[in-house]
C-alpha cells in the first residue's frame, strides 16, 4: 500500500467517525481539521470540498459496516444462524462499532433525508444493499430447504431491518444494551418459525 | 389568547418544521429568521439564544405529535384497536405529520445521541413517556382480560416502537409508504394473537 493511499484511508476513517457521531451538519471544516490533523489546505487538496469528504466518509463507514455484518454472517453455516449473526451484529452496535457512533446507513438516512439529496441517495443505495443481503439469505434458506416456502423473504427482510435499526436507536438513547434484548430474543424466535423443522 | 402567546407559537411551529425536516446544526440562525420571518434580536428576545429554541421546538413537536397520537388512540374502544391507532398513525407520518419531517424523538434522538447532551435528555424523556404511554394501554388490555397475562407489557412496548420508529425511517428513506405495509400488517397480526380470544 503507498503511502499516499494509507493517509487517505485515515483521514475518511477519522472523518467517517466525526460525521458518524457529530452528524455532517455540526462537524465544522476546523472540527475536521482538528480530528484528522490536517489542514484546511491538505483537506481540499485530497477531497476538493467539504461535501465530497462527506460523501467519501460515509461510502467509507458502510464498507468498514458491511465488512464486520458480512465477515460475522459468512462464519455461520445455515440461513437461520446467519441472520441470528446480523442480529447480534447489530446488538453490538451500540456499544461498539466499526465507526464510532452506530449505524451509519441509519444516521445519514434521518440526517439527509429532507435536506441532503446527494447523501440520501448512498444511504438509500446502502440500505437497499443490506435490505438485499437480507433478503438473498432467507431465498437461499428457503431454496435448500431449511425456511418454510411461504415466508416472503423481501417483507421479512424490510421488517427486521426496521426493527433492528429502531431497536439501535432506542439502545443508543437509553445507552443501555438491555433495551434490545427482548427484540434479539424475539427476532430468534421468529426466524426459527421460519424453520422447516423447528428446533426445541 | 394573547397576541403574544399567538406569535410565540407560531415561532415554534415554524422553527419545530426547520428543525424536523434539516436538523439543528444544519439550520442556521438566518434559516430560522427566514423560516420565522423574524430578525435575529426578535428571536434572542423570545428565546435568549438558538440552544433554547430548539429545545422549545422539540418540546412544540412532541406536543403536536403526542396529541395527534393520543386523539386517535382515545378514540378507540379496546386495547387492541388502540394499538392499531398507534401503528396507523405511525404509518401516516412519513407522508403527513403534525411538524413536517418525521418523527420528532426519533430525528433528535439520532442527531443528539453523541454530542448534544440537553436535547438528548429531552429525546429520551419524550421515548420514555411514548413507551410508557404503549405499556399502559397493554397493561390495560391485560387487566381487563383481553389481552392474555403473560405478554410482557414493557419489552412488546419497546418492541412495537422499535420496529416502527425504522419503520418510518425506511419510508421517508425510500419515499414510500409502500414500505412499511407488511410491519403494520405484522404487528396488527401479532397485536391479535395476544387477545385471550382469537378474532378470526
Amino acid at each position: 500500500m503507498k503511502k499516499g493511499q494509507l493517509t487517505r484511508e485515515m483521514i475518511l476513517s477519522r472523518a467517517a467517525a466525526l460525521f458518524n457521531t457529530e452528524g455532517y451538519s455540526k462537524a465544522s471544516l476546523s472540527d475536521i481539521m482538528a480530528a484528522t490533523g490536517l489542514e484546511k489546505g491538505g483537506i481540499y487538496n485530497h477531497f476538493g470540498s467539504k461535501e465530497q469528504l462527506m460523501l467519501e466518509a460515509f461510502d467509507y463507514a458502510v464498507r468498514q459496516g458491511g465488512a464486520r455484518i458480512k465477515q460475522q454472517v459468512d462464519a455461520q453455516p445455515t440461513a437461520e444462524s446467519k441472520l441470528c449473526a446480523v442480529i447480534d451484529a447489530f446488538a453490538t452496535l451500540s456499544q461498539e462499532s466499526p465507526v464510532p457512533g452506530g449505524c451509519p446507513v441509519m444516521n445519514t438516512a434521518i440526517e439527509s433525508d429532507d435536506s441532503m439529496p446527494e447523501l440520501k441517495e448512498r444511504a438509500k443505495a446502502a440500505m437497499q444493499r443490506l435490505l438485499k443481503f437480507i433478503e438473498q439469505i432467507i431465498k437461499d434458506g428457503i431454496a435448500e430447504g431449511e425456511f418454510k416456502e411461504d415466508i416472503d423473504a423481501a417483507e421479512s427482510a424490510t421488517l427486521l431491518i426496521a426493527s433492528l435499526e429502531g431497536g439501535l436507536m432506542l439502545s443508543k438513547l437509553f445507552s443501555s444494551a438491555s433495551k434490545t434484548r427482548p427484540l434479539q430474543t424475539f427476532w430468534k424466535n421468529e426466524i426459527r418459525s421460519w424453520t422447516r423443522r423447528r428446533k426445541q
